[in-house]
């Protein structure tokens, strides 16, 4: 079955974006891409709520342009955005359904892996059904102090079993884990 | 100057504790051990809050047994314990003085490092005054969904330097990171 990937960078205290959602202090470096392209490689459709997708649709890109506003932020793959007060958009699907069953059903379908985009609002329910397979995270060497939570409050402990953990350059470690189901 | 040193292990989802209090999450053992045992080399002086005084002396040992209550749970180091409300007890200081002045003499005095035990909520004033100076953690396998947090709200960013980064085992990493003064 197809797997649900959930991860990103956090700060060492778990943010993964500042109060007003910045990531200016993310630090992008060789070892990230090379990670990055790895798991880019695995999947073919990205999930995300409502903030993560508008988020994502205004980040500046590298070299400072802006991306359109109305398409895909993840292009060439499927995207799904789960929000109940968003019009229809070009480029992604909007999921106006329960998270839950939706993504149930999604992981029976087949294609390549499934990439859980951005914040815990979205991750906890899919943790709570046990439908998410697997958690990386790029830690970075700083404490935030506040900002938007990679994890939630849970109903319950989901358990993990590391697979991998290296320095991966400026301070960042790179930890990957498969979700033991129970 | 003698460094403060804060750590401890820690939830993935950065929890020291489950919300009663409880570490039966804890994975023990030789790497583990290892970095205790080098840690407690450097030390002599233990810092802690009320709640993980208590904690502390309440814990049972491996073997079953409770430490006795009115002891240092923490023998062979001096261990002061900030609380307006507890009484005076024997093996620990009881320190009724605010914390960031009385830990910035604490430093200025001679004597080997200081570590502080347990909560975010005594670390969250010291790192604000810039009074800590490293971070160690072992990350443990597991999202505990509800807890006692490492890290509280913070008014400012910190900084860190990662100077150690390895898994010690049971999917346990340990990181270790020096604070960035400004």
């Amino acid at each position: 079955m197809r797997q649900v990937i959930f991860g990103g960078a956090n700060s060492l205290d778990n943010y993964l974006a500042r109060p007003d959602g910045r990531v200016d202090w993310l630090r992008w470096n060789d070892g990230a891409a090379v990670i990055m392209k790895s798991v880019w490689s695995t999947i073919d459709t990205v999930i995300m709520g409502r903030k993560t997708y508008e988020a994502a649709r205004s980040h500046a890109k590298p070299d400072g342009k802006r991306k359109r506003a109305s398409a895909n932020p993840y292009p060439g793959v499927t995207s799904y955005v789960f929000s109940r007060t968003l019009p229809d958009e070009a480029g992604v699907t909007i999921i106006r359904d329960d998270v839950v069953p939706f993504v149930r059903r999604l992981k029976e379908a087949p294609g390549k892996d499934i990439c859980l985009m951005g914040g815990g609002e979205l991750a906890r329910p899919l943790f709570d059904a046990g439908l998410i397979d697997r958690v990386g995270l790029n830690i970075h060497p700083v404490l935030l102090g506040a900002g938007v939570p990679v994890f939630h409050a849970m109903s319950r402990q989901i358990d993990l079993e590391l697979e991998e953990c290296r320095p991966i350059g400026d301070g960042c470690v790179y930890v990957n884990y498969r979700v033991v189901h129970v």
